[in-house]
């Protein structure tokens, strides 16, 4: 096995090491940093505005020459109930109180933001995009193969993978059960429904039926991650938790240590932050809001609905009211520079193989 | 890396492969052939009544004279609610009625089995006994280790590994989410609250957190599932899914054809068929039972209650009522003979090795 593969060649990257897009978490320090060290880094832009996005690439072209990514969320059709809106409203109305917060009013511009991302993405010359959720519609695919721009794709299922080659993604990233953060399904896709495939899974099944280079994610932290990969034929990793804890990310130092301070057993799977399945640290917010399980908003309304609550609650320190995304291997995770995790990762796994 | 390792000392054995127990599916034949194939045989005794594991043993000891298992099931308190087998009995009558089966007399004699079980292993010269479910009382442990039998726990969490290893276990098997039938779990095991966690995260952290050697379980099928595995810090794999389909399982054909037609999303974790939470391809019954979820009789007794329904419905091919465990890797399973698959894994990892 050799840690080169024809996807460190198609990013023009040293080593096959993602960092995964992390929506809320990445900083341009953080994406420079992994990408100057020899990985991809990724511009986590699921929530920006277009003008935010602009200013982010900007300042990671400032800081590296050499390739990063962006990461976008592919909107879908969600319908906007007003009645669950208001029931969700009602529910949220304690957590306002207690910080002051007003009712926000709901946008449901996801896709105008999503094609104003787009149009950056191409005036800037950003050299590979990412996605999730889903995959973008053949016109958007086809302008950015024109414009030369590498498109990786995400696929919790054997189908996901497949859809994603057949769409045209270059890559495919195969997000194992373990990993940390939202779930990338976009078959099926409700709290309970969510597949939920370990990576030591799904990682062999999906090399057998796409010929795109596939990355594993979920659950990898170290060097022996990235051999077990790419034994499992996996031709790189991305990982979220790993560089969270990292001291270029822009987590919270109270998220940083609540992931320091978990353990494998403390993530569950929940929508109730954002409307979306997403694996984080169970707390009290997730046990309060459990009972409405069913009548949760879908994303991007519940996100809307309680991302003021969470700010809010982080910034006081209170980490029982705001999400905590982490993988399922926090006892891995160091607070040390995403530099020095790279090169960790490199020298371990070289070590694993020449051993 | 190699794979010879520490554990193939241990246990005596060429290969770093054990088939794991996968009680009502192992024959004489099937644990006989791994271990004649430099693997580990294990005898899935979890079910047995006395004389019939004194018969397999020595069924087993007639066709091979090198190391093999036996794994049982360790007893834990339970109660029995006339009130809740009342009311099972009631919601399996339809089953029972299309099949002319009379309701069952429950037995508690779990654990008496279990000491009975000792006895035969100490007295019929077994060489290594392995555990699901819990640990063993310290005397018994200590009657097993002044024989010199090697004891094998099973863990689903670091917190399990760690009580393995101070019980006086040699070896311990992290059994990741991916694995096909029950859970060992016994810190939390209820359906909803069995630790599922992948073992791409589990290994690496249990390895971390015992000294006593790691086998990974859970979505392991061929040479590339042994080295990623060998990779994150395991002496060994443990395989269940692959070894069901196989020649040489006693598996029924339905059995073995719903495995290889399944998908990796076909999987649930669910009690209902035995009371204890255990990884099968969704079935009709498991969604009729899924509404009686919370008032699931504990194992044994659950699995008293539907034992004849499923062999029934196994024998007329019905596989709406039957279970049929499987892990999350179904994609990968083969109808060989588990001689070959035992050749083709060191084959394929000792190219993967050597690439």
């Amino acid at each position: 096995m050799r840690l080169s593969s024809r996807v460190t060649g198609l990013l023009n990257i040293k080593y096959p090491i993602i960092q995964a897009g992390m929506a809320g978490s990445t900083t341009p320090e953080l994406v420079a940093t992994v990408s100057n060290a020899g990985g991809l880094g990724t511009i986590g832009a699921g929530y920006f505005s277009p003008h935010r996005l602009e200013q982010e690439i900007t300042y990671v072209q400032e800081l590296t020459d050499l390739p990063y990514a962006v990461n976008l969320f592919v909107p879908s059709e969600k319908l906007y109930i007003p009645e669950k809106v208001e029931h969700m409203n009602a529910w949220l109305r304690p957590y306002r109180r207690a910080f002051n917060i007003e009712e926000p009013v709901v946008n449901m511009t996801e896709k105008q933001q999503f094609e104003d991302a787009i149009e950056i993405i191409i005036d800037k010359g950003v050299p590979i995009v990412s996605f999730t959720f889903g995959i973008p519609e053949q016109d958007i695919i086809e302008r950015l193969k024109a414009r030369h721009i590498t498109l990786i794709g995400t696929a919790t299922t054997i189908e996901e993978a497949i859809a994603n080659e057949h769409a045209g993604m270059d890559v495919v990233i195969a997000q194992g059960s373990e990993a940390g953060g939202h779930r990338g399904a976009f078959s099926e896709n409700t709290s309970q429904l969510t597949p939920l495939i370990g990576t030591m899974s799904l990682v062999p099944q999906m090399v057998d039926h796409v010929n795109i280079s596939v990355i594993a994610a979920g659950g990898i932290m170290d060097g022996r991650g990235l051999v077990a990969s790419m034994a499992l034929g996996a031709e790189g990793i991305q990982m979220g938790t790993a560089f969270l804890t990292s001291d270029e990310s822009g987590a919270s130092e109270l998220y940083k240590d609540a992931i320091s301070q978990s353990e494998e057993t403390d993530t569950v799977v929940t929508n109730v932050f954002t409307g979306k399945p997403a694996r984080g640290i169970d707390n009290e917010f997730i046990h309060k809001m459990k009972e409405y399980d069913d009548e949760i908003p879908d994303y991007p309304i519940q996100n809307q609905l309680t991302s003021a609550i969470r700010k809010a609650a982080a910034n006081v320190g209170n980490a029982q009211w705001t999400h905590l995304w982490s993988g399922q291997s926090p006892r891995l995770a160091q607070h040390i520079s995403a530099w020095t995790l790279v090169e960790n990762i490199i020298k371990e796994a070289n070590e694993l193989l020449n051993d």
